[in-house]
């Protein structure tokens, strides 16, 4: 199934919390609701123990009701398994569940996410739980979607270093190798002596004397994903085994890059995010310029570059499952957005090919941890900034009530396993994977142009020009593919190439099988402190770089060379492939990118600092994170 | 009993440690005491195995002859329990009493405060040793005060988290709450399913996934102080029963505010505090400015801080028990102090209202922990700098043999339950309440005027100005004092009101209660980072904040305005009162101040940077911390 | 036996782990390193497993190979005792000899260096292997030389704190001690009630509640320095008795100092050490600006520091061990070194009289912890840029194939145990023994003389001027050596003879007995934030200084003095000793240097920034890291 730049009727939907509230407000909300235009609500994602109060107890009566008054709205429902929060009942008699922190600390029940993805008996529980609702609510007409657990992953818990995630760890070895012998040779451990005896020897790469060996750490790091994806599928087959017409989803984050999302996304039939601008600029960004800058509006590629990555791993369709209201509770600084922001981003998300923009919360609670964040009304009920705006919005909704978005020409390829290859051995203690892939989509979508964010499975033959900031690892099918896009451009950043499957040199040397695309060869890297500025030349003009300078032996001519030194070329191209051996700083990288997408036929347009533009079949929408305003196709608005 | 603005006889002091020098010593030491003008010694401050070496043996016949010397020579007398260092045999018997670290670890004999207030056993040995005492020396006629224990809460000691702390922990929530219904109700449990099954489920608020609900961390935090406090009481309880004329204190620290030491001060009979200006300012402020430009005077309200705020916890009677002499050996950077300081530092004290400047200590120790802290003796009894400087002051004490502080006009309130409010749930990672309420005094200090610290519980009328520079939970008993002190004018900063005593929203909205005696109503916060500064004008004139901005709704005008976006007033005043929505900057609020202080009729004039003045009734002090400087009363010293 | 100043015959070698390689690759690369010029190899370093595949299993054949082809082919062999690297059958059965960090976790299988030196199982099972290869190898011609285990101390390992470690601690105090009363009078802990009713009460220093008394520190320091000493000791002691000719040695590491390197050595035959320039200036250097200026060549002092402490450690016979080749992985950037570097690199190490200069590695491994590491070969076995320069580098040694460098006029003596006791009591947070020390060496080498780095044992006779940074509790043999040196100027630096054995005040207060050489005073000392200059004049001219300032009583009249404020003299000088009381900042080193080189007699010359010069018999070497060059005698090379 895909979705693919279908055509999207916009909605606006709201999470809500009953649980939260006294019954008599029900009614009162949904009405509400209903008369500001919400059409999707969000239930139950933290509402385990009102459901099942006890091992062998459950109420759903609760749950009915609030449905049951939503569909006589004509409110669909997305329901959540609660599997978030572990109740108090079941951490009591099963404490092992909870998770082990890196310093082998356990994490204890008080917040949320207190479980561990290797956990048997919690994987039972949280199946037991969601088949119970899946068998209540699962031909229920009024329930349109699930969404599994909240934010897997969140709060650094895909991975857990207790001992029973180092058993499991040791049985995902012995399944992947089988014979230790196998592992050992694997993995080098021939270095260091570190040859282990069995897989039961194995500890996990924790606690250290000096680094572990990168392909143990790689292959913890897999498994932890895998795990994580393990646990969400058990719901899912449950869901998909029991429901009809309701499709499964589960509501990501942006920053989480522990987990394979693409690998997730195999299991769901749609994807949905959470998407909180002020609070992904303040807390995860690092430019601190960008942060004061855009402080109430958000950094203007933060959100788009997730909603291009999402909308690609939903197969097209896209939800935003939380999206900002007001300043929010958990950034070290939470300011107010810019008036207009609600406005703002909800129509930013449809332009990216959003469907539904579905608000957190639909009442701000007024106790404990996320007191202080903010919702469409304030605690006592009355219409918060936010409600004012939607408000606004679904009326300008009226003039555009649905939307194609233009099918993009160029794709950056973000590859999950790249950045753990980077994480477990980075030899560049500056060098950040995300930054580096952002720095590309920065550079793209300042050039005006459409751009997906795709995984490297996907088929590269409808792009004219496909951007791989990294790929330490591209297997045989990934390299066939790119084979047989032949009309297709493919830039390939450093270290492309550098690694085995095993986190080891190729038999060829870097960048490997990709020498048969294009013909480099890696002699070395230089590893630079941020304070070393490379420079030189090249057909995209002078150039600045930083960090990690390749030195590569190729008898290409290249396209850039450092001017200082004695290193050569660093920029190479050959018939469709161009090879990239050191990271360019912000300018420069803008002028590569301009070669490209001259060299690769497509247009673009430079445009203003802080301006961004989403083509879509109904024009064009321009967004000015600058000016703190937005045009909507054929229509102004400031 | 109240000493308040009483006449003082000043004295001068020094702690004493006979225990660590040979016998033949201590006759050579108080007569060269004697002779230089002590009229107070402090002994047996850690001195337990001195005088109980084992569980049933005593011997304090040391003692008796250390005291008898003392009296001999007109020498009075404070002795402390010595439970700050209980001795390896209790701790061998009951390690269980060691205190537990944040992260878990258990915090090890070999230093001192090694032990958790939640030990009953500990309280059991702790009251035993001090009976001893007691009954031996509550009717000596040269003792003539107590101190317990020292400096309780010092090393983050406060708060512990072993098992043992849990359960009291849970204790003191079932003595509070009664049914676990009514404590998930008034946390607000519901939210991400938190609910408790019982009191024996409830973790300390130490290793968590995410944080912590902000109610669970506030109880515990209040269950912390309130457990230090009951173990100073039972010391209190029973020295008062068994000691005649002998009233007690507790040393207390700067900058240490995890426990309530208005609640502690109900128990003893008057306050003293340690005062070491120059490890404060470089161990303790925030301002690296400050800490080059003072580094050897101190910074000039740190001290002036505490006088004011322990005078009052003191009922008017204030003794500096410890008195920094020379350099210390606890801060980063341990400079020699400024030529003169020593005097400086002591007229300071006085003309703040204290009685007894004590010397931390006679001869410095040759050994261990503190070897590099001065004393008013070298290590080979040779005179210090301070010993020349003592000799000094005690000269010009001659001239003004007595003080009398003049009672000050306005007053600001410092309320640790607010600190606890704030750090449970900052919002802010910047703003700290206590450089907030600092700021205020600095402004107000700066103005020339005598003030007060203040608890919640205070008598509000006999003040012009009471400022509040954030009460997060008034209680009713405290906004009905401040409604009946009817001719006061009284100043609320940002966050005041806005909480109920269970860290939820007041059903009103903040400012909660308090809109009926300032009819505002907070909307929404807005939490900037530091590089974010809020701009406007007022009655005061143009200002400029930071951090914290409210936006508020009132039918009042305000009385001054945002200039630039969307937010109107952030300062309001109905009647006597004023509430304050901003962190202003220092510049800022310096205008403020003066506002404030015209409209209470209270005379100031703006001293230079870095002087500082001090009315008595015998005259000005007149303080010049930038030219390291002071002047007496109808004298003057360079 | 001593080698001082001995010609050296000069050789290149090669670590080569033959482990790592099919053994098709043996025979030709052995055939490579002899075309190439190699004399010298080290194996089995951590090949532990390789040899003794379980507890009663042994297997040497792959060894004997090795050595008998290399035998062939006239290359000596380093053959190493693999004890850095426990195989995982030894762990799996003993895992208590797993070592344990200061935070009390486990540090796992998995890396190296994951014993504590106080097992004893790990010491039976060390010298077990060790006399294996002994017997066997011993009498081996090819073989000519040892090292044990793999640069000692590396990752932080010479202290460990678990169980084991505790119980051994507290017996190397009872057999320090014999009786506990004199531990705890020595160490006074009658202060903070600290006495010990036996020594296994005493704790490690590492759980603490504040800080541990220093003298308890200190101990541990010594302690834990013993134990690696002793375990060391332990090997040496086996290979001696079975070895014919065969000197053993231990590659020992830049920057650490947790050990008494000058004990080690008491027990080794020769030092060698493994030279990184450039992870060293990254990884440990302080200064950012050097950093960044040298990142390609290293500082000029780093290496030549190492050298020259070495070289006198070995008694002047110095191997390095491991020679950097290109990138390493190990620091946070790991640049390219500049072309030529490795000649460069090569020469300076000859020239300060090292005779082998040994490239860590043959092939850089192509999987595992250091596949990154670059060797003289890549791992497809092509020739990295190290191999042509090495075959360069080789070339050039015709000329020059044997070195004798010329005496030092002047010393410096680097002081362990005075680094232990700066580090148990810093009483300054910036101030670095390690780079006050290395200031004085920077200075001194930038007037272009020939220096030895010398143990407070050594000979001082032979020195016109001997540097001494800073002593903090010189013996009465070393005072005696220094009266007998009459012909030698000596300047003792800060803190010199400050404290006695015990971390405590000497009787005649500091600096103790050396007032019988110099008679200065110190009554007290000011530590200053670093924000914070002094500045003076002097003999040496104005000068300007930081962190520490000595306030000194003498009769001698100062031969500087301090411009500002109360103070005197900071420098004194009686007969042939100097007494300095400040921190100089560079600048005023480096005249105060050229004045003590003026009163010693030594010719000097102030070098151009950044070169260095090595007076040899055959003729000067001159080093410039600004202009990346170097001249040998007589020739010259760019």
């Amino acid at each position: 199934m895909s979705y693919n730049n279908s055509m999207n009727k916009l909605k606006i939907g709201v999470c809500y919390y009953p649980e939260h509230w006294d019954e008599f407000l029900w009614v009162k909300d949904l009405d509400m609701m209903q008369e500001l235009g919400i059409s999707q609500i969000r239930l139950a994602e933290f509402a385990w123990s009102k459901m099942q109060p006890g091992p062998d107890q459950y109420d759903f009566d609760w749950l009915d009701e609030v449905i049951r008054l939503a569909g006589e709205r004509n409110i669909g429902v997305t329901l959540c398994t609660p599997t978030a929060t572990p109740p108090n009942w079941l951490i009591r008699q099963h404490p092992e569940i909870l998770p082990v922190a890196e310093d082998g600390r356990v994490r204890e029940f008080g917040s949320r996410r207190h479980y561990s993805f290797n956990s048997q008996i919690y994987l039972e529980y949280s199946c037991q739980i969601t088949e119970k609702m899946a068998q209540r609510y699962g031909k229920n007409p009024t329930v349109n979607s699930w969404q599994t657990d909240n934010e897997l992953g969140c709060h650094d818990t895909t991975r857990s270093y207790g001992k029973l995630d180092e058993e499991a760890f040791q049985v995902f070895l012995e399944n992947k190798y089988r014979e230790i012998a196998k592992l050992n040779e694997d993995w080098g451990n021939i270095f260091w002596d570190q040859n282990y005896d069995g897989f039961k020897d194995i500890p996990l790469p924790n606690h250290q004397v000096c680094e572990f060996n990168p392909a143990h750490r790689l292959d913890y790091f897999r498994f932890a994903s895998e795990s994580l994806v393990a646990y969400n599928k058990a719901q899912v087959d449950i869901l998909h085994k029991h429901c009809d017409n309701q499709p499964v989803t589960h509501n990501m984050m942006a920053f989480i890059n522990d987990f394979d999302h693409y690998a997730m996304a195999d299991d769901l039939d749609f994807a949905c995010w959470d998407n909180y601008p002020l609070g992904f600029l303040e807390h995860m960004h690092k430019n601190d310029a960008d942060k004061s800058e855009y402080y109430d509006i958000g950094h203007p590629d933060i959100s788009a570059f997730y909603h291009d990555l999402y909308r690609t791993i939903g197969k097209g369709k896209l939800w935003i499952m939380e999206q900002q209201p007001g300043p929010v509770n958990w950034a070290n600084y939470n300011p107010v957005p810019t008036l207009g922001a609600i406005k703002f981003w909800a129509w930013q998300a449809f332009a990216h090919g959003a469907e539904l923009v579905c608000y957190f919360r639909w009442r701000q609670a007024p106790y404990a941890q996320e007191q202080m964040h903010a919702g469409l009304l304030t605690p006592d009920s009355q219409p918060a900034q936010a409600y004012l705006e939607v408000k606004e919005l679904i009326k300008e909704m009226e003039a555009i009530p649905q939307l194609e978005i233009k099918p993009a020409a160029a794709a950056l390829i973000y590859d999950y396993e790249s950045i753990w290859f980077w994480e477990a051995l980075p030899q560049n203690a500056s060098f950040s994977f995300n930054e580096w892939a952002f720095a590309w989509y920065e550079s793209l979508r300042s050039c005006g142009i459409n751009l997906d964010i795709i995984s490297p499975t996907a088929d590269f033959s409808k792009y004219k020009l496909v951007i791989i900031p990294s790929m330490v690892n591209p297997n045989a099918a990934m390299l066939d593919r790119v084979k047989q896009a032949s009309m297709t451009k493919f830039v390939w950043g450093p270290r492309s190439g550098s690694k085995t499957a095993n986190f080891a040199f190729p038999e060829e040397m870097p960048p490997g099988k990709l020498q048969e695309l294009v013909p480099v060869k890696v002699k070395q890297i230089s590893s630079l402190r941020p304070s070393i500025k490379i420079s030189g030349t090249g057909d995209f003009g002078d150039w600045s770089g930083e960090l990690w300078l390749e030195y590569i032996a190729s008898d290409l001519k290249p396209r850039a060379v450092v001017s200082t030194g004695e290193q050569g070329g660093i920029f190479y191209n050959h018939n469709n492939q161009y090879y990239l051996g050191v990271c360019l700083d912000k300018d420069s990288l803008k002028s590569l990118v301009q070669l490209l997408l001259q060299e690769a036929g497509i247009d673009y347009e430079i445009l203003p600092q802080g301006q961004r533009i989403c083509a879509t079949e109904q024009g064009d929408f321009v967004f000015d994170f600058a000016k703190r305003s937005y045009k909507l196709p054929q229509t102004s608005n400031s």
